[in-house]
């Protein structure tokens, strides 16, 4: 009796009246939230104030990281990163605070020698695969570097692979980007078959690379983390070692602004990445590698860590969901969200030509969300229905202020476009 | 009378038999030393450890250095590079660990867009000037993005300027290496005029840059530091702001493996860095940033720093320095080399031809050096006359063998080359 997709003309005018009243109360309260990044709360931060106690120096085999050297990283975070990625270690380079800008680098390796191969900038306008929504920050590289974006529909179970496998027979087509755990922003997991076919896949270009970021391979939300397949060995098992370019980084399992990220690949390409980078550093910051060694541990120890994350932020998923569902309760099929198990994000989903309006909506009364698009290649949406929400930063009460607020935004817009069109 | 460029053939061979012997001996002593590349010693290191001690993770105005944010790097920080590097600043980046990685960067986006005029890739082969001998490193990042290096001879108060001025003409050169202070490896510094004539260059490529990595600005051996005139004022008052790209790092100062870097440039071409220099990461390491804000202070404060450096490194370069005069004393002129006032190396000019049989002959005698030629573009050195000594990482112990070892080489070389002729 309350489905908007059903109502008439004037009770839509009725119940925007009413949604406006609802509105203008919202914007009386003065909210000031910043929810447009996918950040750790203070309090996540405050988990590895111990981290920054350590002042050791010195790697097991007693090299000084201090000094200049070890371009590929330290021996034991090559280990650590190696054990978290399921690589081996010696095909594990160790990097800097940023594991974006080693895919930059990388992208702007393939640019220059396709890894030994045909360079991607060699040849007609090259491509890129974005499964879509994605991470903004991905498409922008790529687009950075004169790809045209490619989009792909992302489905639960990852990349629409059907799709994936016609576009990978044009030679301009050179990589995919991947998040293939909690994806960014949907929070889904690439299936088996997904990652197997990812794998199995004969690219007509020879440097074709997939790009696999792991940036949330252990951030849970559930009893125990998602398994997804280790892509490496997929593509091992069909002899593609040379396929796959894998990165992760601590960004948010310590701190997003002085972590240490990684990053792997099978032999031939993992020499060239470095012959790469050699003219790029003399090396990344050691003494930040070590701490983090030192610290972290291994994956046992990082999976206890992250509990104590996700003890700090399911509650906010939670509360965001259950103000979803109670707040866009009784009017029909206006909009549906993900119910991710881990990474930072929940993806809301809109009556198509309303995701602008909605963030408008809510910035107007002092909530930020990700821009309208941002998600997609070239910061389209073409059906202008997706919306980033990410919960962790704000505090528990204040993801509940912001999603009251978002619910009758959705409400608000919805109403204004059934009274449009 | 031990003119060995007097000396009869059978003299010569007489002093080759005496010289043979010497250095069989020295072969004996089983040396193993790496004098290869300019590092700071463990003593050195030690001098900073207190910074580690540091966890302080806020900026003065209350920001969180833990979480993402402040690409152009913190406030703090970017006022203490402003002042070290003598710049507003708003015009100052402050990056991660490595300053060559700045460059790196700031030449990838010479390339790609110029600085928002011609990019430096477009067009007939680009050409970069490269005062030599100079720092390998630098010539390789050219070498890297297809440049081809042109020489411009460097001389004790810096390129050869009358060159400089003809070459700039040439649409096709976009740039200059400059090492202003100290330079690597000859240790010398830019006169007035030198920067003044840099300052007032009309290139005919509209996107020219000097790239300034005044990258021992502070590392000074004698009383005071030496002062270059300060290249952004020079070129302000030609009305060329935008010519410059500054550079310094707190390698050599703090830890060249976890140190801080910054660079620097007039308004428009900063902020196309900025531009270019987001798609690459999210931002630095802040932590890092504020622990050498809170551990440096101020530019007093790092000249008091690396008055300690001095006294720790200035032995051994006096050390070398004597040897050098007493090793080779009384057999005419073989060699000379530079007197440098600060840096990190002092260069050995031999006969020509010489000098990669030295480097040889040392390294079968337990010492290696800078490989022969590596201070040149494409690491040839012309007239084959060039080493560059490194004397801060061994002991002033080995500094001292090393010394006499590389005095008979050069004699047993310039024996034998005068043999040759």
């Amino acid at each position: 009796m309350n489905d908007y997709l059903k109502m008439s003309r004037a009770e839509l005018e009725a119940e925007k009246e009413r949604l406006l009243q609802l509105y203008g109360d919202e914007k009386k309260k003065g909210l000031k939230l910043d929810m447009s990044r996918g950040k750790p709360c203070p309090e996540q931060l405050d988990l590895s104030m111990d981290l920054l106690k350590i002042q050791e120096y010195r790697t097991e085999a007693g090299a000084d990281t201090r000094n200049y050297g070890f371009l590929e990283g330290i021996p034991e975070a090559r280990r650590l990163f190696g054990e978290l990625l399921g690589v081996d270690p010696q095909q594990v380079l160790v990097g800097g605070n940023s594991s974006l800008n080693l895919m930059f680098e990388v992208v702007a390796a393939g640019c220059r020698d396709g890894f030994g191969k045909t360079p991607w900038s060699a040849g007609e306008k090259p491509r890129f695969l974005c499964p879509a929504p994605g991470y903004d920050r991905h498409f922008r590289v790529t687009e950075h570097f004169g790809f045209e974006l490619t989009t792909v529909p992302m489905r639960e179970d990852g990349p629409d692979m059907d799709l994936v496998e016609e576009l990978v027979k044009d030679p301009r087509v050179k990589g995919i980007w991947c998040v293939p755990t909690y994806s960014n922003p949907d929070g889904y997991c690439y299936s088996d078959e997904t990652v197997r076919r990812l794998a199995a896949l004969e690219p007509a270009a020879d440097s074709f690379k997939i790009l696999w970021d792991n940036a949330y391979l252990v951030h849970y939300l559930e009893d125990a983390p998602e398994d997804t397949l280790n892509i490496m060995d997929a593509c091992k098992a069909c002899g593609h070692e040379e396929l796959p370019i894998l990165f992760c980084s601590t960004s948010k399992i310590t701190f997003p602004g002085a972590g240490v990220s990684a990053l792997a690949a099978g032999p031939k390409t993992f020499a060239a990445i470095c012959e790469d980078l050699f003219p790029m550093t003399i090396g990344f910051d050691k003494i930040n590698q070590l701490r983090h060694v030192l610290y972290l541990k291994d994956k046992a120890h990082i999976l206890a860590h992250m509990a104590k994350h996700k003890a700090i932020i399911k509650p906010k998923f939670d509360a965001m969901r259950r103000l979803l569902a109670e707040g866009l309760a009784d009017c029909g099929d206006i909009a549906h969200w993900t119910n991710p198990k881990g990474g930072y994000f929940i993806s809301l989903y809109t009556l198509p030509g309303c995701a602008k309006r909605i963030v408008s909506l809510c910035k107007e009364a002092g909530v930020v969300l990700t821009g309208a698009g941002a998600a997609y290649p070239y910061g389209v949406d073409p059906q202008d229905w997706h919306i980033r929400l990410a919960p962790t930063y704000p505090a528990l009460e204040e993801v509940e202020q912001a999603t009251r607020l978002l619910c009758i935004a959705v409400r608000l817009a919805s109403v204004e476009k059934l009274l449009a069109d």
